[in-house]
């Protein structure tokens, strides 16, 4: 999965906005958007795109966020919106509404909704309950955060003994995800789980303790995690795993190395990113013995 | 405080979108919006308005949403802009530049960016830092999830013992809002805390816990809160929490003993509920010996 995270000041600089308008910012934002996922696609089989990039530009943001999607579709790409909400019940069928559920007005694109959305569960059941309904009935998917890749995400996440906040929220989310009509072919639920690559051991438990979740792995490249240390994410069978690198692909056209290849021509460096990425993931997804 | 969620099926009849398109939906809501803004203002010193019920319209809801915090501004309210956003450091700071921060474009209204919003701090002190930075340079601020009114969020706070969960997330906000120059003259932090009213024990050990923390306190009226219930989120000088009424303002329309009173006027409606709620909860905001 390459994630798609564009931030304004890390733009190509052919990209950026000629003048200080808020539509030249979206416009740029959304040019960036749709040339990433151009050269990413014929290497990677989804995109995350992080709708908090698109809020930083409020509501036409994220009505950037929500053409990209569509985009994203019409290049054969499944798509992740990172979105992470989190809220109780009664606004959670609302989110849901927005984010993962079929279209109520007619004139709504349905390409624009993702096939995936990331979520907090840290409000319990009521607050992903919606998420889970429009994931069944739409053949969709939702990953909820047990372990997030931010090291200060530790202070809340390593709380308690015995068990630990994290695997506590493991639990949860294992048990939310075995309801009927939840499981697919491959034995996997519709719900899934946020799950950074920590130590080799912790993360092979919660591996053990999941078994019918897939993982969305963060961390990967500019976070700090290499292709080894994903391993533990994956089942014996090498599936139950998507891992996600957004910097380390979609901001390649800044690394020398690729520059002296590429010269300006900041989508060759993208896609060659993507595809070192995508290769040097591959063997992860080959049964273990 | 009012809270503003508005759903389209619970509109006042006269307001409903004529057609089954989009644009009418995320017009209807806005109006409705105005509406209660506009009959609210004489009464409450600020309105919440969740962003999920716009969100549930796209890009162009969450653009409604911000008019109305616009609006607001216009009718001498302040803003809690209900978001619940979290995420990791680097997502943070995005969002923290479309919810709370100075906007970085010249031709967008400043107005539209609400006083404050709503956080969940889950990831950690990252996840909350880039609004605490927007609010100590604004005079804005923020509450972070702590108790949160749905029941069904127990199975995640009750965790643990000695201290549990939600403790030690008060724990945690409390040092967060305890830095230089978050302080403001009554001795509150800009950094404070969603506390929903539960048994007087432990929402007082709660208040004791957090002493210059402000309480956002939800679960009034609809979700069975009554003003006594709250009282013990309140200092002993009276300060020190703002009380939230959603539905039980905003939809009074739907009740019989208003429209024997004004008929059709859903306004009307809205208004003599939002007085009663503000007479209701008034006594609290004197000191108590």
């Amino acid at each position: 999965v390459v994630g798609l995270d564009p931030v304004l000041e890390s733009l190509p600089p052919a990209l950026r906005p000629r003048d200080n308008t808020h539509a030249a910012a979206v416009a740029a934002l959304e040019s960036f958007g749709r040339g990433v996922l151009d050269v990413v696609a014929p290497h990677v089989p989804a995109v995350k795109i992080n709708a908090g990039f698109f809020e930083a530009h409020y509501g036409e943001g994220l009505a950037a966020y929500y053409r990209l999607v569509a985009h994203a579709h019409t290049r054969g790409l499944l798509v992740i919106g990172d979105i992470k909400r989190g809220d109780i019940g009664s606004t959670a069928k609302l989110y849901a509404r927005g984010h993962l559920g079929a279209p109520r007005q007619e004139d709504v694109d349905p390409a624009m909704i993702p096939d995936a959305v990331t979520l907090a569960g840290y409000l319990g059941e009521n607050a992903v309950r919606p998420f889970i309904e429009a994931a069944r009935e739409l053949g969709r998917g939702l990953y909820v955060l047990v372990r997030p890749s931010d090291p200060g995400a530790d202070e809340v996440h390593e709380f308690g003994s015995g068990p630990r906040f994290y695997e506590h929220m493991a639990d949860l989310v294992g048990r939310w995800g075995a309801g009927a009509g939840l499981l697919g072919e491959c034995g996997l639920s519709c719900v899934g789980a946020v799950v950074a690559p920590k130590d080799a051991a912790s993360t092979a438990a919660l591996r053990a303790r999941l078994p019918q979740t897939p993982f969305l792995v963060p961390g990967y490249g500019a976070q700090g995690a290499t292709a080894e240390n994903c391993r533990p994410c994956l089942r014996a069978d090498g599936s139950g795993a998507v891992i996600n690198a957004s910097r380390a692909v979609i901001y390649a056209f800044e690394r020398a190395d690729y520059r002296v290849r590429y010269g300006d021509d900041w989508q060759a460096c993208v896609a060659a990113a993507c595809q070192a990425f995508a290769a040097d993931v591959a063997p992860l997804l080959a049964p273990r013995l």
